[in-house]
């Protein structure tokens, strides 16, 4: 097949995909996760309920590709936050601000629960670990520079870090999740 | 009806109850949420699908139970491990010490998952404010006493100490727990 065509049809694929995946997170806003059910998302979803399972086995990997959806997107606008050319406190502090902001956000158009919800899933785990791994490397370099405690293990203030700035989906405006931000690294300090 | 038969009846209810309530949680530890049906629940809680419709509407309706019934247990925990004798730092520290043991059991047996999951109901919003508020009078009190910051609400401090401390869940044992705590309570300090 020449390439464009190819490229057409990833494109359809990957549309389908995208509007399966909405479909799903509009669903679970409304309904709750309790009986989603594949008919419901391939109909709010715009496609036939065969196509639907041509891309997923069960409702339950529409969930889980959508929150690695998620997950990726976030992982990337964490990365566009950081300047490594910064001091590790500043970076810290960027990525931190952006992430309880993403959390804020997330919270508010179609709850950030979702992502607690697939913490036992293997294939989420592993896109959370990445997102882990971030923010943990973050820490290690700034406990280095002696900018961050170093009487606790990076892995579990990383934990830590991405617990508490959840709290940033209930935040009730920006003033408060910068507050949030702020006694979450004040936890953080040396 | 005499007294006794009265009281019969309102044990074997509550039988009843508890046991639709722990079908519930071991269903959602092995499956997930997706597609819990009320005949999944009854089959597991070994009692009839018409009986458990006459104790809930729907499997949402056992949901919001299961997870009320968890959150007023761990209030009677929090109250038991606060002795207002005590300064109000120590009083904090022991009851954010057994939020966060709670978490770590609650994640460890059928996943700490549904608490967030359900966020957005009304009456599980009313349990959990319960556990907030008796949080946050803690805090402003430690407050008020100098022993903890007054720059930030005292609700929104609960709310960071509340998620901050889900992140025992994911702890590896009782050491992991405590640094935890004293992270979590290091953000506070003035």
């Amino acid at each position: 097949m020449p390439k464009l065509w190819n490229e057409t049809i990833d494109k359809h694929r990957a549309a389908v995909r995208d509007a399966a995946l909405d479909a799903m997170a509009t669903l679970v806003a409304e309904h709750g996760l309790v009986a989603l059910t594949m008919s419901q998302i391939a109909e709010r979803a715009g496609i036939g309920r065969a196509t639907l399972y041509k891309y997923f086995p069960d409702a339950h990997a529409v969930l889980t590709a959508w929150h690695e959806r998620q997950i990726t997107t976030h992982l990337d606008q964490l990365a566009a936050a950081d300047d490594p050319a910064d001091p590790a406190l500043v970076r810290l502090q960027a990525v931190l601000r952006t992430y309880a902001r993403i959390q804020h956000h997330s919270a508010a158009h179609h709850g950030g629960e979702l992502a607690t919800l697939l913490h036992r899933d293997e294939h989420v785990d592993r896109a959370r670990r990445r997102l882990r791994d971030f923010i943990q490397d973050l820490l290690a370099e700034a406990a280095r520079a002696g900018e961050v405690r170093d009487d606790v293990p990076a892995d579990e203030l990383a934990d830590y870090c991405l617990h508490a700035l959840t709290a940033a989906g209930a935040a009730p405006g920006h003033d408060a999740i910068h507050r949030l931000v702020a006694v979450t690294l004040a936890g953080l300090r040396p």
